[in-house]
This record gives C-alpha cells, sequence and structure tokens, in this order.
C-alpha cells in the first residue's frame, strides 16, 4: 500500500532508517499495546501521556475518560496531536561509546483527532480497541452499557501523516574500532507475556481463555 | 526526599494512582531504558520522539545528534520539553470491556533543558547516559574522541517538576460483574534481556563481559 510522505514524517536523522510503507508502519502498531499521545496543552507547552490504542484499517483508537481535561484538549478543532509507538529490541553494545545504541522500531503518527460521539459507533470502536488489546476478548466480556459509553471519551485519528524508523543489528563501530580488544554485540530484549493469574475474586469453574494461553501480539514471533 | 507537587504535574484522573515522591519517580527513570519526548516544533505542533537516556541524581540526560533540528529546537531557552517513561506491567483482564486495563508505572516530566557544551562535564554526562543504559560498560569501551563529542548533543533536563502514575493489581471490575459467569485475571507483561550475541566481526579471545551475564535493570528483579 503507497503512503504519502509528508514535509513533517520525514525522518531526517540517520534516514536510511526511514519506513514510509504502510505494511510496515501497521506492524509495529499492531505488536504495541501502549502508545505515548503529545498534545499542546492550553499553557503551550507539550504533554506527553501514555494510553492504550488499538488500530483498525487506517484509523487508531484512543480511549480516555471523557472528564478528562487533556482528552478535551486533543480533540479541539485543529489542533493536532502526535502518537508515537516503540518497540525496543536490543542494547546494542558497540566497542565505543559513541557507537553505543539501542535497537528499535518505532512509528511517530501525527494528526488531527476527532471524537466518536455516535453511541454505537462507539461501542463498534471500543470493542475494536479491546480486541487490538487482548484479541478475542469482546466475545467472552460483558460489553459496555449505555452510562459507560457515555464515560468514555474515544478519539480516532486517522493514519495519513505516518513514518517509521527501524534500527536493527549488529554495534556499527567506526572501522579502526574493530581491531581493538574490547568485547561487542547485542543483548536482545523481548516483551513477554507471562502465564495468566485467576483474579482471587473469580468464583469456581471458570476456564482461562484460549487467547491468553498463550497470549501473543501480532509479530512477536520473531 | 520530599518532591514539589506543581500544578501541571498534579495527576487529576485516577488521582489514587499518582506518586509525587522522589523514590518513585527514580525507580521508574531507573528501570525504563526508552523515554518519549515531547517538544513543540516551530510550527506549533507537538512532535513524541523515542530517545535513550539516564539519570544521575536530579537530572535527566538526553542525547542526539548536534545536526538534529529537533534537539536545537529542545534547547530554545523558554521552550519546555516534556519527558514520559513508561514500564508496561501486565494486562488487566476485567469482566467488562469498560473495565478492560493495563497495569504500568509512568512518570512524567515537564521542564526547560538545557544544553551541556563543556567537553570535559559533555563526557563525563555522556558517560554516565551509557553507564545508565549499559551499567558498567564505560569502563570497557572505548571514550569518546573530541571529535565524537562534539557531534553529540546533549541536553541536562532537571527532575524539579515530575509525577508517578501507578496502577497494579487485579480488575477492578463493578461490584455486581463479580457474579457473571467470566474469567478474569492479570497477564504479567515483563521485560526479558535476552543472553547476549556477539558481534559477528567479533576478534577471538574476548569474554562476554559480566554486565551482560545477565543482564539486568535496577528494579527488575520483582
Amino acid at each position: 500500500m503507497t503512503h504519502p510522505i509528508s514535509e513533517r514524517t520525514t525522518v531526517r536523522r540517520y534516514s536510511h532508517r526511514a519506513a514510509y510503507d504502510r505494511a510496515t508502519i501497521d506492524a509495529i502498531l499492531d505488536e504495541g499495546v501502549v502508545c505515548h499521545v503529545g498534545l499542546l496543552t492550553d499553557q503551550g507547552y507539550p504533554l506527553v501521556i501514555p494510553l492504550a490504542y488499538g488500530r483498525q484499517g487506517d484509523v487508531i483508537y484512543l480511549h480516555g475518560s471523557a472528564a478528562s481535561r487533556l482528552f478535551r484538549g486533543a480533540r479541539t478543532p485543529g489542533r493536532e496531536i502526535c502518537v508515537c509507538v516503540t518497540l525496543v529490541d536490543g542494547l546494542v553494545v558497540a566497542r565505543s561509546v559513541y557507537n553505543t545504541d539501542i535497537n528499535y522500531r518505532s512509528v511517530v503518527l501525527i494528526g488531527e483527532a476527532t471524537e466518536v460521539t455516535d453511541l454505537n459507533e462507539k461501542r463498534q470502536c471500543l470493542d475494536a480497541l479491546v480486541d487490538c488489546i487482548i484479541p478475542g476478548r469482546t466475545a467472552d466480556a460483558r460489553g459496555p452499557t449505555v452510562k459507560e459509553l457515555k464515560a468514555t471519551m474515544l478519539l480516532r485519528l486517522p493514519i495519513r501523516e505516518a513514518s517509521a524508523k527501524i534500527r536493527r543489528g549488529w554495534p556499527e563501530d567506526n572501522e579502526e574500532d574493530y581491531e581493538l580488544p574490547i568485547w561487542a554485540g547485542v543483548t536482545p530484549i523481548r516483551t513477554l507475556f507471562e502465564p495468566p493469574r485467576p483474579d482471587p475474586r473469580l468464583t469456581e469453574g471458570h476456564c482461562v481463555p484460549w487467547y491468553l494461553t498463550p497470549y501473543t501480539r501480532p509479530g512477536t514471533t520473531r
């Protein structure tokens, strides 16, 4: 899928690490669980908050409390937000301090978020979001009541201006440093989802759902 | 250690999850590897980028390329940045879609970053930063040359306005939902640092350094 490259999402530093194709961008978005949202506050400084999110097609859903000042600020027309998803894959242990690095895959999205207000649409979007975090869960869990839907603020951010940046592989040492008697390599980092632990208040006779045994993210079989 | 609570870093949503003591804040900052930095761009929108960082005492160090437009923008006097560190600890599988949640620990810092320009100070700060990411590494790795120091932009952000937010424990379901025949619990999430892999260009006879066998973050023995 082609994807327009905007001036703002063009990666300038280490541009050989940039990717703009939707398959790469979507794979990173789908593997992540938490994003970091940058919002411009009324006071003029940027605030960054961690949020759960979910991608469905060309859209990212973000949800928060309807009473949240931040969320109200984020949907202000003309005020753009930035969403960043980062997967940390390893420590790059180079021969020099200068070339010490981190392997990662990240996506940056910029755009104007709009609020989902129709209750039926909100229900669908909220289900999509929960199924992004725990695929299969909404078939089992109690669905939201109208009161709960009204207490939820749901934002929709189109994936229009986006770029990915990826650093993978071995240290990139200066050529003369390869002769130094210094160990170098990579310590891989993985996100481990442990076996589920039952709620102490769980009544007897419930099986652990299939989507938790084991729980996996799309793409984590790398 | 007491820590002033500013208007801007006061947690308003789920305020029972907030913490303002430096021990809690420092523990989260020290366990994290990557932070998300929010910067106000010249064009007036906020940009969020992932960066390596290190804490030393009351200061966070951030480093990037001296040629980076973003970094040059971040040190603009009067222009504040926001740094967020998030540790994701688990999926909270509640009985209802509405109460589905994520266990996490996060810190938000706001402040004006200043550039470290003195080369000796820069060398010390860069060492501190690398030793935060890989404790012990600077004793082995080749130190930075003057040229490398000049090519590095190092920013110092004081830990003055900061707050932590923590969600831990079991689902918090509505009282009437506990009777529903729905499994509930927590899927714990852990960051796994795998055994180090040697650089294919490594010459023979080098031992894997002690700080990588195993590599641990402060606080990860929980």
